[in-house]
């Protein structure tokens, strides 16, 4: 049974969660795929399907299901609950991103899209967040890919400061915070409808974002012409990652607006994918203070000339 | 020339350390000493010392030299300034933490009290962090044994954030937040002078605090009889955490109090020790909530039965 608890002094919330220890952990990230619960041939191995594409010979190419080992449960005693999925991107175990084709990433993002409106619908859904972590070191416990769909009840205590500094500078500035930074930041990269850019305060270094020119809340209302250049924009983005990090571990975060809230004018969904290039450490449980090696600025000129 | 930002957003402190990525890494760790600025033989390769202990023969044990790659320089245009140093904890390049005798834990810690006095008394020093990574997995670039200590003459919003509330728990309780713990949490071990425990809110498996039971805000006036316990107690807990998780990274974090401040009766310095098991990733990055896969008290109950 999960529980949610918040330190006192430094308001971090933490989600006692003893069962995400009894999940598999191929470690090493074998290349092994007959125990793989992901790969095809073993769909008996996870909960019922919530979600499919299938290919013209009827086999699934993308498939989502509830996580067998999740964070948050549906119904905790202390009043958080939330749904967690899992969404399983390729039957190819030992595919990365850079492998995908566009056709892939389009579905991806379609199925993210049809998921998020599934879980939103379901009572009393705050959020829904998503996310993938790509290799060991961005903590990806298995290494067939795959994305995460969380909906949660509730909201952190970060998500509840950051939804309330974005109601602030919209009240102070009468626009919105990314409407504004979209204004501010040189870009790394302009397509028809979204902008890749580094913020000059982000935490890691190559930290990119990727922002909807058009002011909008939520990321499932997206169209097809926008699903099919963001996908674009995605491949990108990674590919001069790849080339100026060599490929490095990294973690793709999708933010998306709060549900049952005010917040259509001051919240825009974003992309933020983060190459995992070293560890945070003493510094940074000491001071809560990030070290970026890397002027942001800087890095987005380098990426910008790898595009 | 680094620079101090603040994100608008999470209130985080960004320190834009260009200079960083010029230090050395020996990223594999290397058994390899000829290379190794921190060997004996290569005292030339560091910046002029601060402090050494040597043994019988007139070798050093232990010494410290100001920081050559810091990520807060001594003099900054943005107003923000430090000092950084490096202290290398042994001349054995391929030593580990429990390969230590007690005399060398004992040396080390009075080696930090040394290097935190000397950098107070610099002009407008607010805290000094002392903090080691063992391990490549947890944020160590240079496998050599080595600790860092820093004075910043500024306190971070993070740091200001717990100040806040570590005064406000003691105007609203009458007591200071740490002796509170000691009487609410089940300890893993008692000592003459320390208590070890793990808080029931903390963010990562394992986490393990040492807290003096005398109320005291700065680390460096403990006394000699005090050191050779706090040393006892180290070499306890980090034996029992190699035990049960097979001699993980770890990083062990000095939390000391704010100097030029009123804060003496709310703060209360202690150690942290962290294993580093698993990754922070998009779950933790798309939220700010920590998921802590070992209930607290299940794991200061596990480490307990192992001293």
């Amino acid at each position: 049974m999960s529980e949610l608890r918040i330190d006192p002094i430094h308001k971090h919330n933490i989600i006692v969660a003893p069962e995400r220890n009894k999940r598999p952990n191929d470690s090493l990230h074998k290349e092994e795929t007959e125990n793989c619960p992901f790969c095809p041939g073993n769909e008996n191995h996870t909960p019922p399907e919530s979600f499919r594409f299938n290919d013209d010979l009827n086999n699934w190419t993308i498939r989502a299901f509830p996580n067998k080992y999740p964070a948050i449960k549906q119904s905790l005693t202390n009043g958080i609950s939330g749904y967690q999925e899992v969404l399983v991107e390729t039957p190819e175990h030992n595919q990365v991103f850079r492998d995908y084709s566009l056709n892939r990433v389009i579905n991806l993002l379609k199925a993210y899209k049809n998921r998020i409106t599934e879980i939103k619908a379901q009572k009393n859904t705050k959020i829904v967040i998503v996310f993938r972590n790509e290799g060991h070191q961005a903590g990806a416990s298995l290494k067939h890919p795959h994305s995460q769909i969380v909906g949660l009840q509730f909201l952190s205590n970060s998500l509840k400061v950051k939804s309330r500094a974005l109601k602030e500078f919209f009240e102070q500035q009468n626009r919105c915070f990314y409407c504004d930074l979209l204004t501010q930041e040189k870009t790394i990269y302009k397509s028809d409808h979204f902008v890749s850019l580094i913020p000059k305060e982000s935490r890691f270094a190559y930290e990119c974002w990727i922002v909807p020119q058009k002011h909008q809340a939520f990321f499932e209302y997206t169209d097809d012409s926008e699903t099919d250049d963001l996908a674009m924009m995605i491949i990108k983005i990674i590919n001069a990652i790849n080339i100026k990090l060599d490929n490095p571990p990294f973690n793709l975060v999708l933010h998306n607006g709060i549900y049952n809230e005010k917040i259509d004018d001051s919240f825009h969904w974003h992309l933020q994918i983060i190459p995992r290039l070293y560890q945070l450490a003493g510094f940074e449980w000491a001071t809560g203070m990030y070290i970026n090696p890397v002027e942001p600025e800087k890095a987005a000129f380098e990426l910008r000339k790898l595009i």
